[in-house]
Formats: C-alpha cells, sequence, structure tokens
C-alpha cells in the first residue's frame, strides 16, 4: 500500500488503539468495543478500513467468534525537512535479500537458523538494538543532508528553493545532460528548468556543452579541458 | 513532538500537500490556497495546526508579505507487524553523535568539511545512498524480529499473545527478576506477568528462585547447578 493511504489511516487516534491492541493478542469487535470506549458500529467500520488495507485480517474460532489480527508487516518513513517532504511505506524484506550488497553500510549481528531458546533470546536482544542503532543512523543521515544541502545552496548562492539546484547539480555530475531528461528526472517543468540552468550559468557553476548541461568544476581546474 | 500528534497531523492530505510544497519554496498563503484548491480559510487553519507543532514557521518580506516555510527537520518511523505496533518521532541527532559507538553497525560515507562543489554533491550522493540502504536494513530487521518472534511462539509453544511470552523472557534472561520489576518493565499488571511466569513454569522453560524468576536453559545443561 503506498504511504498516503497508509497515514491516512494511522491519522486516527482510534485506529491506532486498535492496532496496538491486536499487536499484544487478536480480539473480537465486542472486545475492542469495550476497551476503546467506543461503539461497535464505529469499531466496525475502523476495523473494515484496516482489513480493506490488508492491514488486518480475521478468523472465525470454534465458537464462530470472529477474531482480528494484524496480518503482517509494514513499515512507514516518513522525513520532513526545509530540502524535502518525503514518506514511503514497505513490506519488510524477505530473509533472502542481501544486507552485504551495501556499499555504505556493515551490519554484524549474531543470527543462526537455530531453535534454542537461550540464542534466540539472544538474536532477539542483538536485533532490537540493530534496530535503534539503524534508527539513530537514520537521523545522523537526515541532519547531514541537511547540513549538505545547507553548504550546496551557499556555494550556489541561491535561496530556500535549493533543494531543486542541488537535484540539478547532483544529476548532471555524472554525466551531461540535456533540459528535457531533468524535467523529467527530477520532476519539474521543462522551463523551470531551462531559467535554473541558465542563471547557475550566469553564475559560472554550469555550462551548455554540445552532450548537454555541465559542471564546471573541472573546466575551473584544467582551463583548456 | 511525540509521533501520536505527528501521526494526527500527517494523516491528512491537505497538509501533505503543504508540506510537499514549502519543502520546495516558501509560500504565502495565497499561493498555497490557489496551488492546493482549497480556500484560503482552510489553508489557514492547516497552517495554524502546523505552525503549532513547530513543524512551519513564518518570516514576513519587504513586501509584508508573509511566507511560511518548513521549521525544521523531523523524522517519524512506524512499525506494524503481528508482534507488534510501535511508532516514533524524532529529530535528527546533531552532527556530534558519535555513530562509531554503534556495537551493529558500521557505516562508511565520504563526509569532510569542505566547500567544494564537487565533493559536496558527491556527498550527497552517498549520503542519499545510505539513506536508501538503512530503510533497506531496517525492513530486514523487521523480518527477522518477526522470524525470531515466531520461533519463540513455537519454542515456547504459545499462541498469539507470543510477544509478552518473549518480552518476559528476554527480560530475565540477563538476570533473575521479581513479578514486580517485570510488570514495571514490561508494562503489563502483575496478575498477568504471574500467571503467564506461572504457565511457563509448567512448561519447565523459567523456574522461581529466591534471586527471582530465571530461565532453567542452564539447568538443563548442569543438572546440579
Amino acid at each position: 500500500m503506498d504511504s498516503a493511504a497508509l497515514l491516512d489511516l494511522l491519522g486516527n487516534e482510534n485506529r491506532r488503539r486498535i492496532l496496538r491492541l491486536l499487536a499484544r493478542k487478536p480480539c473480537y469487535v465486542t472486545e475492542i468495543s469495550e476497551y476503546l470506549g467506543v461503539s461497535p458500529k464505529a469499531v466496525i467500520e475502523h476495523l473494515r478500513k484496516l482489513e480493506d488495507a490488508g492491514l488486518i485480517e480475521s478468523h472465525v474460532d470454534e465458537q464462530r467468534r470472529k477474531y482480528f489480527h494484524i496480518a503482517r508487516n509494514v513499515r512507514l518513513e516518513v522525513n520532513v525537512s526545509p530540502y524535502g517532504f518525503a514518506s514511503k511505506s514497505a513490506y519488510p524484506a524477505n530473509s533472502s535479500f542481501d544486507i552485504t550488497t551495501c556499499r555504505h553500510l556493515t551490519l554484524d549481528v549474531s543470527w543462526s537458523d537455530t531453535d534454542d531458546l537461550d540464542e534466540l533470546l539472544h538474536a532477539l536482544e542483538d536485533l532490537e538494538q540493530l534496530e535503534n542503532e539503524l534508527s539513530l543512523a537514520q537521523r545522523w543521515v537526515q541532519g547531514r543532508l541537511c547540513d549538505v544541502l545547507d553548504r550546496i545552496s551557499e556555494n550556489v548562492g541561491t535561496g530556500p528553493e535549493s533543494r531543486i539546484y542541488a537535484d540539478l547539480l547532483a544529476s548532471i555530475r555524472s554525466e551531461p545532460k540535456s533540459v528535457g531528461d531533468l524535467s523529467e528526472e527530477i520532476d519539474a517543468p521543462r522551463e523551470v528548468v531551462a531559467e535554473l540552468l541558465e542563471s547557475m550559468a550566469d553564475e559560472g557553476i554550469v555550462r551548455r556543452t554540445e552532450r548537454g548541461w555541465e559542471l564546471t568544476t573541472e573546466a575551473e581546474t584544467e582551463p583548456n579541458g
């Protein structure tokens, strides 16, 4: 499911309380209604929305009572910063995801294919610590990204719209690109892209060549390049 | 701000659109109203809520026009799984946060105190990649946590309430604890904790000693221990 739909669902206090309750144990409507102090009718409506989104599902026990439980893992991340507002949701990667392919990241956790209770509890502790460390690292990265974007703004001499300048520069850093390609890549109108490039060309930051727009940084070090 | 308040704010499509707009450039009320196709009155109300929460702030330019912009970095993470529903929000760690103190995590990014545009763009690229890798790693961890909890459930022979069993076992793994301590630590009523411990004692998984409740796993390897 997309992050907007997930944010709409989680933006309701009672639905969050239902999820918190179901994460402890499966419940039927009357239980939820009594716990929340909300009418069964309202609970049923919340459950319907959560079920439609695939967040919860139900099963019927021997007494033909319908129990609801959380269906699957979902993860949502939202970043708000002066340089961007981004939200993404995702299902956890399956175990075959190869963490060793990461270029900037190394993980070190005990994890063996074990059924020994003590080892499992040890793995649980490690994974919970790692989860915390990854959260800290994400916040650190977000802070650094902001610093870098601040410095790029200063460098390019732009004001508050600097994110779009940084995106343009980052995009042509590896190879020269046309206005059309850039417009598609950073999702901005062609005329906006053209205008920004022209203003940076005036500042001597970028230049237009027959291969497309490129940074002039190399030109500075190699005047005849 | 707490994650519940943040979820309430972000649970509204128009407020998300306002944030997305402000992340590109500071705007005044009429601009936002026209962009969103929403009355200025409604826009002002959304802006008030976002400003009260500290997500945005405003400044007045020479023409005495009031511009709104995003005030600071905030990060929100939500995990939904059959074993838990957790949300947390945080401000990015400041640059003095020491990533090297992480026990399970090593990061490798180029980051120097530079003002060179090319190096800054390179750092931007690295940080954005790292951000992606951290996201993948978090999803991987969430998946592994679920696997481990599944196995603990099987091991202990419990059903859907197994998260609370796992929390109890993890808590007494390092040292024996009393029912009172455990009740506080895992935030569950004393009588619930006592009952769960008794049921696990019947299964031979834990035992009560004069130092408190402890795992019996060591007892199995050392019968006279």
